[in-house]
């Protein structure tokens, strides 16, 4: 057994199995992906990684599963590897290569950590409890310990949750984790701050901005998937310093230097796909690199996986709290697309799309 | 000028002014007032009283006037004294003696603190801005202490606040603080907060029981308000104590020792105030001070009194806040009455009620 | 089982036995025995109460006796109730009425309390655990408790241990709790805590004045120990406040406003006990209640008790961590013995001492 | 001004100025300096970096500032400057390449930062102000900063200091920074802190380990001063995984898995420098980069340059404190050598070392 220090939960405990698995190449790379991508542009001590988070979920689900001796124990072993396949700056590049769950799986059969779980247990029985509630549902490990998490290293204000009060109060009914009545209160302060961090941090316009630098410079330099699915963030941003490509250069040393693009455009009136395409297109022939269109998918909280036991009787939890029922109207607020240009060429830049939006 | 420590602001500057204030007889009364009266019982940390919170309230309405300096000065003194007239246990006893913001006023003119007050101000200027936005708005300096250190002492994870975003981003408009369109989240948080302390800890059975018991031993002690007006808690649990009347020493000893009456009716139906009040003398007829009824008013979150600025229109911040609108939909959600007796009645209770409440 | 929230430990868990202890008029008392005496008069917001002090050092206990299975499970029971005796104020009165523990075991063989223990245990055996090194070593749950509790209380800075690790690490040896290796860090930052904790809240000056007051009143209102004994707060002040002598109530209503005695000699240097006393005499004789004598026992920290084992050896705590043994030293650093008098006789009662004192 | 989130100090505010020199190459270049080098293979979750600590210095520094007008201001920017030559993982290469003071110099003189810094300071007057005891005394803004911020990210629990009490009672008395009366204690336990995270953080061996590995893969690649004074952390490990050699490449694979060297010899017996040189040569020579030696400097507490106002009088915090004055005395306790090897040759060297070992 050994012991980690970490500043939300003062201690984590790690069993034999759960030391060995992170010991392995593949895990100890997490320390190397940074949880919020580069939300350190925008508060600059959010420079926690995947890798404290995974052990973070993995106390959670311990503890969770502490109190429900039914739930598979192998399921806690996946909320440690749940995050495993995270590419260089966590969801940043996800919209290049796919979500990163495929990845964890593709490490967990092919990775030095993959001989570690067979010990135990059959990979594709594995592979499958990476989906169990305790770590893929509206209230569950992974979400509990990241809100905390990050609201602890940005020194935000929305994330402190009664997590003790939560986790002793879920249970398990053989099929999903199901909130009691005093976990109620919890459960809907951890989904409030999950919908406060989203505008504050998750989608900090920043961060965002320096994200599209960063997809365009991917994007540009070419990288195959199976380069980058092993990649950390060493490898990556080394390799875009010593691209070929002057642009690529230049968009790596300008997120280094904090020097980021302006917006010309930002704004929560949609005009659909198609017409944004077209801009998208015609800037690029224009523009090439100098311009960067960031029209991402609309948020979702559908928290519709919540159940609580309320007198006996199973309901959702936005059936029983009308904040949580307000999440989903919520849902399109703080939605946004935009147009970001290099520093000298905004004002051509505003001109130009004079022409295309109205 | 003198420091205080305080575990929420850390220190709290008082100058010669306020100094003199607080040395008075009626403002250190406040050190016998508690909080958060009887909740004590359900929470055994809360017993953080007016003084502190006073402190508090004075050190942030200073800290707002100094990023707008055309507020009156005066009302960051207000703000000091704004709690002064609280009678023993704080709200607990304003169903019988009425709301304690005229007992303020009664002390200001009538009491040694007075005497401080008139070296700067006239006495009936001053007491109009106890109104003053400053500490009598949806946002205002009172509030946003009340909420973290009320949560601070119970230990509840509800209050956090991003006191000093909120703090940096009211700005007064003559008239009212505005918030400012970066304070919209840490207003809206401390909104969130406020109505999850009410259930969890303003409204808690314990408490609530705890405090019906209490006005009627008041009650059946008879204390004329002039007596009342001027108590602390030592004052009025060792009149209760010393009481002739048995009942009412009955009732403070069950208090003290937390035997507290149980609940035989605890609903959200409402059969309307003419049926509770009859329902309320059949009781008292059969079994006097050993069943309690509680009937509270209904809570109000109306929220309609702040205003926010957002690109350079001044709105409601229900109208930019999606879960702020939710709030006042949450009004009723909590709301309850109950019929109380001592445990060795509550079965005869049980079968009186059967026959009156549907 | 029963959960109680406390800021310090987050959720105390109760069990059933724990709950009946608690659920005595014994033990309710403590809810109205202040923690730090007179200590509020300093720090406004250290309104805390040995009652939760009395939970938190229990569920320390429990969770030192959960590493340690062989320690005896009625001593984490002793642990609840090791401070029941306590009177008004803590330990401001022990100087008339000698120490809390005695008037602790009398309330276990007498109270209601007793009848709760006898369930279980013998109480002569009960009353020995009392003494157990998990409540009486000088690394134990009450110091542990105390000190984390009366720094988040205060707001001061100096009573961040790191418990978890300290409980970890303190193994049952049969007669006592060792310290193993990697728990001497944080035993050595407790002992260092309380150092500091000591100067800055426990002796602060402002409330060792108003404690020599209330002493004063005490003495002159002339209580008998077997009222104190059973007394609160609420009783001792009501009836300082309704006493026949004038100075009594003098006394205590100065107290109340914090209208405190000043000091008119305040000095380490030590004339010894003798002429203390003569002194003390001569005040007296000439000012009565109006000057007041504190000559208080030389502080102790001998920390003899702390053991740890280094590489299987059995050694003190000060001899391997130079930092506790230099607070052997320190022991007499912050000892002062003062006279103290009314404002309006403080000149008259500094030509008078002139006379006496070199 | 601009408002910088922070979780240590809340919100830092940088004015104009600040925000100029914060921006340049050469200070962003600190987001990819690890303040603690490779402790996070200790304690994961310390990956803050130079820009945080950076910042936080200046704050506390702008603080101090504000209540001593006298102070030079230049010196507050001189406080936001003093890390940026720090080369990659912070301290760990000062063995090879020097102190990183010099560095921090040769950027100001060279860099684009020195243009900002030009345009209000003369450099080699602004070079002089890196020396100010505002930030470079015992008791200073970068101490202040980095113990509070080092406890805060590895989650330890000793580095809590009242560092506003603190703030509050340093005078400039034209030459250095005096420590009041009351905040003595504050001061005394910002040595303390710093004294118990020396060994369990700064020193801990795990880090250390990994930094002799470090040491030996950078000094095997033979990377000149001139380059690696301006390289980062991407850029360094990049280096060495590409690196032609492959004990290098081996190396910092072994650091990147966390596969660290075991220790052989680990001991606070100091056979003299001579000794461990020929030692060193011997393993060298037999057993090439498998195995390591570590024989760093003694440490240094002399706190010899705190000064304390006392009754008027300047004494030194060490006379004062018979706390701080144990610290000298502590010196040389946590001083330890060890002879580090790759797993597998353990056992060899262990009989090899018997040989010139006694």
């Amino acid at each position: 057994m050994k012991l980690v220090h970490d500043p939300i939960h003062g201690h984590i405990e790690l069993d034999d199995f759960a030391v060995r698995l992170v010991d392995t190449p593949e895990f100890q790379r997490l320390r190397r992906i940074t949880q919020l991508g580069l939300a350190f542009l925008a508060y600059p001590s959010a420079r926690h990684t995947r890798f404290e988070h995974s052990l973070g979920t993995f106390h959670l689900a311990r503890k969770i599963a502490g109190y429900n001796p039914e739930v598979d124990e192998g399921a806690v072993y996946a909320a440690l590897l749940h995050d495993l396949g995270h590419y260089p700056f966590s969801h940043t590049l996800e919209g290049i290569y796919g979500r990163h769950e495929e990845n964890t799986k593709w490490f967990i059969r092919h990775g030095e950590i993959g001989d570690v779980v067979r010990e135990r247990y059959s990979i594709e029985e594995f592979l499958k409890l990476l989906k169990h509630p305790l770590v893929s549902g509206d209230i569950d490990a992974d979400r509990m310990d990241y809100l905390v998490r990050d609201a602890y290293y940005t020194g935000v204000a929305y994330g402190l949750v009664d997590l003790d009060r939560l986790v002793r109060n879920l249970a398990w009914d053989g099929e999903r984790l199901v909130i009691g009545e005093k976990g109620v209160m919890a459960a809907q302060s951890l989904l409030l701050a999950r919908s406060m961090m989203y505008p504050t941090v998750y989608q900090h316009h920043v961060s965002k901005i320096a994200s599209v630098m960063l997809v365009e410079a991917v994007k540009l330099e070419g990288i195959p998937f199976k380069e980058i699915r092993t990649m950390d963030e060493v490898d990556l941003v080394a390799r875009l310093r010593r691209s070929e490509r002057a642009e690529v250069r230049e968009l790596i040393e300008a997120i280094d230097s904090r020097r980021l693009y302006k917006r010309v455009l930002y704004t929560d009136k949609d005009p659909g796909e198609k017409a944004v395409d077209e801009l998208k297109r015609e800037l690029e022939a224009e523009f090439g690199h100098l311009v960067l269109v960031d029209y991402p998918p609309k948020p979702k909280f559908e928290e519709k996986n919540a159940f609580v036991l309320v007198g006996g009787e199973l309901k959702r939890l936005s059936e029983v709290s009308p904040l949580v029922r307000s999440l989903v109207e919520l849902k399109d607020t703080h939605w946004r697309w935009g147009v970001y240009a290099r520093a000298d060429v905004v004002e051509r830049v505003e001109k130009f799309i004079g022409l295309f939006v109205p």
